[in-house]
């Protein structure tokens, strides 16, 4: 079905996509493992060269992938492991650094298109030190050094005005931290990998992933400070259930018959642009999975249950 | 491609449907003006036996739908005009009557997913009157007569564990309104309709019809009063979205040769229940419709710009 | 300062107001402990007699109240022993029940005013269980039996054109709960209080308490089902400020001399009705009680980590 | 009263304190007019020395005061007339310029905090174009030129752990507009003036003004551009409003005695720090009073009615 463009920001499904036609790829790497306690299937994708680069469609670097089956599921506890394991991610690939480190994590995305809304929420639910630790020092948690964590929430734009990097670039220069996590919602091309995976990456953001428009690049070249992303797949792109159903719809007939027969269409879909697909329960799903990535980072920057309140 | 079940709110698109297989239909009538000066189309379906309602799947009652292509756009005073519009067709559905009218307006949908997000938007903005009416008169207003318009939202199923009509039932019973405008967002077939039709039927809400399952039927004959219900499509069901593609996809072939090809096939996707697809936009064009919704309706209680403000 | 007509929804201070002038009063039993693992101080009043409700300008019935001073710091394992509290006090004054039980959790208030939205944000946070239950049985939670919870959050009079009271009695007649939770916003008469004490009452709303003018009577008698009440006071009124601020700037004179002095004036601050005073932090402080209340409820009502998810 | 340290936002209430105790003072000039059609009183103070910014407590520069008694009620129409006084007032204040402008717009406060939402609200509503004039150029909009509006929402301290100066600073850095106009909410002495009063001034934002502590300066000095501020009264400092009271209380008695007597007592509130009061109505106030300050801002920038929707 290589006659449709297939949108995923999940290397995960990058990959698949090409093994499925090319066999193992030279210049990535890949490395599973299962956390039987949790449930967690984690999947690592090594891209290691320029070639492999262009092959997966996807930069140079680090991808996990944790497959979490009952995230989708409103079990609390539960959702405390899956923040733990996002924790130990994440402290392996954030760069390792003694002392109090200073992390700026950025809410991406649409806080009014609820699909959208994975990166605002997170924020939301961080806990936010950075103004209390200048202020007061790390004595005000009764501790002897605290992580200085701070947040932003953009905003896109079409409401700003301006592109989301802009926004970004000028806050890094002026507060300095020494590492960025940029949270967004993302484009699966599977429905069942839609909200029950998270990905970590310490490639940033690239243009045009997502599911709206709203960055440009958000990496550590263009901000000069690392950027680990983490994403969850919120939506499949309308373009891509077309192809998933046409795939399937194909499976009966010969492979090779389907895809002439498919390859002579002219396939094109303009309608389709800007259109994407979620769940009913959408609003639910955001609400508990926001909440894992926050709590998970609350651990690993190990600012969770220490803070004094307000001051 | 008759062996899709393809899904719409839209009494126009059912009829489009049935027209295209069988002809013009017995017990349908259809009537069509266009309204010029605010390039508004308007189509009158009217189903008038049984036999014709099992054919359309839709109840025997009186569809009107607003075409009004700009309404996507953000130029203020065209939407001015499609609230008027909306007012003259409301009030020539709705029963006539004498004197001050008691209208209770119901937003239905789920006000955390943007999509389904209508129906408490559009409650939102409008003018509420019963409650000053009932204290201090029609003279609260400088008037001597006033409607008595009052609102509610009564969430959906999965928050409140209730179905809306027992929610809806209880309230009018209590308050014995003289009629029942719904609100609700809608599922289209084509995309091209999206956020551009208004359909207001005299048959209320349907079981099983819309974005969420919020609701069962709120209809007179539920209720004991004429329920009004206003949509606006603002999503295409993930299925109906296949159905298009595949049938683009197979135009090219011949009509016959392309419903045999499918025919063989066992279509069915479980994955794509409970999915639906819209644009990216879709916060900036509900904020936008529910105003113009709202502003219909105001207009035809006359209530607009009457009010002294809260006491 | 008898003379200044001090406001307040909360039976202890009404208490402590009224023994200050008169000592011990009949008909008003009292009962205090400490439940020193939570650090929460509970505080039984009994209104025994229409005298004493008279003398208290609170109705008959039984008035829990619990001070936890740690309420409005952000520790989340406090708050959980705070909830747990609740539930334990909730199932007391709750009617005990054999087999399954119906309950209706009313969340009233203002969502839109962030000091009023205490109810509203509680709702959010409860496990709803009844339209499963009714769909599916207990079954759908592993479980033999599962009380059945429903929640409904009515909205406020100048955006319904209805009293709660209203919309409440008709949704209670349709659906036929064993009992109501009616959760709400208070006002207190001392800032000391705000947001770090629950009350709880077996008699339900009167009408023109809480922070709004939202509602009448939501009482066992005007509903036909036994209705408790939460609250948390959230706002003081502005009058009652003015009234603690002068009672504290007289403390140094003579008490006969000040109250000689004030009861010469008029004293009279319209300008203050309808005005409430509140902490610049309320939405923090909001966020974290509404969710203390609703953990109470989902662990008195045992469906706490026992659903199973949408269905 | 002068040993209550009674705070206000507005120039107009300083200028009112200092006179009545002082006389006219030096230093400051007084434009006053009165705009028969709207209704509005206009009050232009200049502050042009230092000497009278020390009297004051005000910077040196120039602050209008539009006093609307209407403004608080619902009608629509005068609305727009007090938004078309806010455009005239404000391209009188803003810096002259050929050609297209660049402004960033600038919404100050807590959306999650309804007195305090006047920003994020008013910046929801403006008409963002620099993006579209980046890519598409004035043609975009038929237009010859096309002033370039940004928006942003920096949110407050205790949610992002950044001073809000910090976040403009880099913002303003990155995207270089020609002049800023900063919206914020403001604290009144005078009930009497809460959300009737629109405060315009070019002397930015000051520190510890305002309903919370979330900025630090915002002025031409710190950001290199020009800076203007516009601000509504919404709240009242809960120790204004005691102050008020009492001077209220002793106006019966001499003022010599009153004040003799309440300089004798040791006046402190510290309960009251962090605390204000506000209208139970705040959220409809608020509504319709950031509708008129951003339709106010999109009428001085000719942006209004202009667009052509999201490219």
């Amino acid at each position: 079905m290589g006659n449709f463009q297939v949108r995923t920001d999940l290397a995960l499904e990058a990959r698949e996509s090409v093994n499925r036609t090319e066999g193992e790829l030279r210049g990535v790497r890949v490395e599973e493992y299962y956390r039987e306690q949790e449930d967690v299937k984690v999947t690592k994708v090594m891209i290691d060269t320029k070639n492999a680069a262009k092959a997966m469609g996807k930069p140079v670097g680090t991808y996990v992938t944790m497959e979490a089956p009952a995230m989708v599921e409103p079990d609390e506890d539960y959702h405390r492991e899956i923040s733990e394991c996002l924790a130990k991610e994440l402290l392996e690939i954030l760069p390792p650094r003694e002392g109090e480190q200073s992390v700026l994590v950025v809410g991406l995305g649409n806080r009014e298109v609820t699909a959208d809304s994975l990166g605002p929420q997170a924020v939301d639910n961080l806990l936010i030190t950075r103004h209390i630790v200048k202020e007061y020092g790390a004595a005000a948690y009764n501790c002897d050094r605290m992580n200085l964590v701070s947040a932003l929430e953009p905003g896109v734009m079409a409401k700003t005005g301006m592109e989301t990097a802009e926004i970004v670039k000028g806050v890094v220069k002026e507060t300095s931290p020494d590492a960025l996590i940029v949270i967004d919602a993302l484009a699966a091309r599977s429905i069942r990998r839609l909200n029950r995976t998270i990905q970590i990456t310490n490639t940033g953001i690239q243009p045009g992933s997502g599911v709206g428009n709203h960055r440009n690049a958000l990496t550590e070249e263009s901000l000069g400070v690392p950027v680990v992303a983490i994403g969850i797949p919120t939506v499949v792109d309308a373009a891509t259930i077309v192809s998933d159903a046409l795939e399937k719809m194909l499976e009966g007939r010969e492979r090779a018959d389907a895809a002439e027969y498919v390859g002579r269409q002219e396939l094109n879909f303009p309608e389709l642009n800007n259109m994407y697909m979620t769940g009913k329960d959408i609003d639910a799903v955001i609400k508990r999975v926001s909440f894992t990535v926050s709590e998970g980072i609350n651990i690993a920057l190990e600012v969770h249950g220490q803070e004094e309140g307000h001051i």
